[in-house]
């Protein structure tokens, strides 16, 4: 592919993305649901103009991270370890009921394989944070109390998918499970956790300085942008989400950040204001990339409309997989309106669902069928939660006042 | 190569440009030169870790075309078209006299054939419109009497370099020259000025009344980029350079636009400046990635050092091509001082050079040793151009007022 038809299809991805989001928006649906709507129709669903790789997949994940990045940014640190408690366990229940009960499901009523039914649960894992706190954010709740349980819960629910695929992927290469490699990896995370944000505050007082004194322009969007990538791939190195890594940048840039054991490095309002200023447009330009590219990835064409088990797989799938996501936050101590509405939250699978699918697909392991079961669930997940959460905000959205 | 490794690559880029650009700075040497050296570096003259193709390529595009694109955005274009006169003779001379020197160079004295001897002068023609108005920029230069000049001129010096491009490459596959094909080139030239600014305005009227509608954050970010990439995209189809586009659509945003006619357009002064300050961060990010990509280009370890008449034919060409692109400059009526800082700043040769070079090594015109010392010449016109432009700035800068 050449230089010129690459910058007619960025070209073509941003503006599909603002007409549709537009559209959505006027139709009173989230306006991500455009955005990924546009991608279907780019992509080989429909038109097949463009493909889910290369070069849109690299400003897709940049995409992704920015947008981590800013929820990190946007992020009180002390509201988040606050919520820590009930995200942990909103987290563990939206991990735990829907691994069991699809894996259930898979294994016992449709009689699939140990591994594939293993693989098939772990694809119903793991919520995307992406689309999670876009809905919210846009729906103005991202920084609410339960728009921080969820927030938490999601993070934690990433780590422990991507701790799962681990072992799965472990395990069907060697045929055992192997511990210590599971807790190498989730040791890596805690580090990275501790260190990452401390690396990146310590680097941005470089940058503040640096900035004050020098004649070039650009200083803010050119380092940022460089840092954030880097501790991106470098969580990716370690076995992390990228996307991980852009979100503990944006927490260690935050007006709000403290580090632990009070280590002394003053807060920069100013600088972070700055940073926020400056970066937004960037983010603005890149997240709705990510967006069209899920829709990019969710190839419809590919599906066997007419088959009997897909429609019973994936309806009953779906059904147990949304219900056990919204169960597992019924154990939180809030009311009513607020544990529905943090359990419809951590419905929506997005990129480590679409991972676990397609390298179920790559091994073999998920036949045509179940592959395209997998992927219209995660579609349905993605696409309808923002439709509820926001008619529910409509509803009962005055049962949440704090 | 994965996602991860190439968000890697533009991590390494984004930094490696901004510390070579401090230390440039703090040097006293123009930034673009740290830039363009952070490249080098990287690429394969030295450590050989990015090579400036695919996904680099591609932003560094995007970068030259929105670089321009602010370029256009800060045109005055009543002022441009009042130094229309000026800009064409200086564009004319700084073509003609390099082009008959550079060509007489190559045949008469070091006796190489004629299509070689007439693409190694249309490699010597054309100005880098990029690092010229950076330069500018950066000395605070860009929207001064002679920097106008320098634009319009640059701007047609590109013009007529695709055009004789467009014909050699004719000549090349034909054998005959086809004058009928160069003409319509120039029509569609003349034909995109016309309508790109525009097309553009009018769809900023659009984008601008949705703005005010919309509750999706991000309109000017994306739409502005998407209609930026989008006319570049078009221009490279009509066979036009692709930043080019990116100029037309700052144009037509710019403070100052009128549109020929009269046709009634109100001015959107208020739009402009939310344009300009929404894009800056996005400009400064891209724009470094163009100028290290040139670095990335230029391998220096292909060249065969030991080789006489490498240095011979490099180092008359070079004082042939620089000394006659500063007298392409006194055809002008003004001070002896602004005529040569006029000349001296066509001096660098660019991207189009490097197509031109590229294109002959490709096709098997140009022997390994002829294409080196192409890129020699490019490369020393190119880096030292803005040393000099500092130093004379600093030493009759005096004499340039208004």
């Amino acid at each position: 592919m050449n230089t010129s038809t690459a910058i007619l299809q960025v070209a073509m991805i941003l503006i599909a993305a603002r007409v549709f989001g537009e559209l959505a928006s006027y139709l009173h649906i989230p306006a991500v649901i455009g955005e990924i709507f546009a991608g279907v129709i780019l992509g080989p669903s429909l038109i097949g103009y463009i493909q889910p790789e290369g070069l849109i997949q690299v400003l897709a994940e940049i995409g992704i991270i920015l947008l981590l990045f800013q929820v990190g940014l946007e992020t009180d640190i002390g509201e988040l370890a606050r919520s820590g408690y009930k995200s942990t366990i909103v987290a563990i229940g939206g991990f735990v009921l829907p691994f069991v009960a699809c894996f259930a499901l898979s294994r016992y009523a449709f009689g699939l394989d140990l591994l594939v039914s293993l693989m098939a649960a772990g694809t119903m894992t793991a919520t995307s944070i992406g689309i999670t706190m876009r809905t919210l954010t846009d729906l103005g709740r991202a920084q609410s109390r339960e728009g921080r349980i969820v927030l938490g819960a999601a993070v934690l629910d990433d780590i422990l998918g991507v701790l799962l695929l681990a072992i799965l992927y472990d395990f069907m290469s060697s045929g055992s499970i192997d511990i210590a490699g599971a807790w190498r990896i989730l040791l890596f995370m805690l580090a990275f956790f501790l260190v990452a944000p401390t690396v990146a505050k310590s680097i941005s007082h470089v940058i503040r300085s640096r900035e004050q004194n020098s004649d070039i322009p650009g200083m803010v969007p050119t380092t940022i942008v460089s840092m954030v990538l880097f501790l991106a791939w470098l969580s990716h190195e370690l076995g992390i989400p990228e996307l991980l890594g852009g979100f503990a940048t944006g927490l260690a840039l935050s007006r709000r950040f403290f580090l632990p054991f009070g280590v002394a490095l003053q807060a920069q309002p100013e600088f972070s204001n700055r940073v926020q200023e400056q970066m937004k447009p960037i983010i603005q330009l890149f997240t709705p990339i990510f967006f069209a590219t899920v829709g990019l990835s969710l190839d419809l064409s590919s599906l066997d409309w007419s088959s009997p088990f897909f429609w019973i797989f994936s309806t009953s799938m779906a059904v147990v997989a949304i219900a056990t996501k919204i169960a597992g936050a019924f154990g939180l101590r809030e009311s009513l309106a607020r544990r529905a509405i943090v359990g419809m939250s951590m419905v929506p699978r997005g990129e480590v669902g679409l991972v676990f699918a397609e390298l179920g697909r790559q091994t073999g392991l998920f036949d045509p069928q179940t592959f395209a079961a997998m992927v219209i669930v995660i579609a349905y997940s993605t696409i309808f939660t923002p439709v509820w959460l926001r008619h529910f905000y409509r509803r009962f959205g005055h049962l949440l006042e704090e």
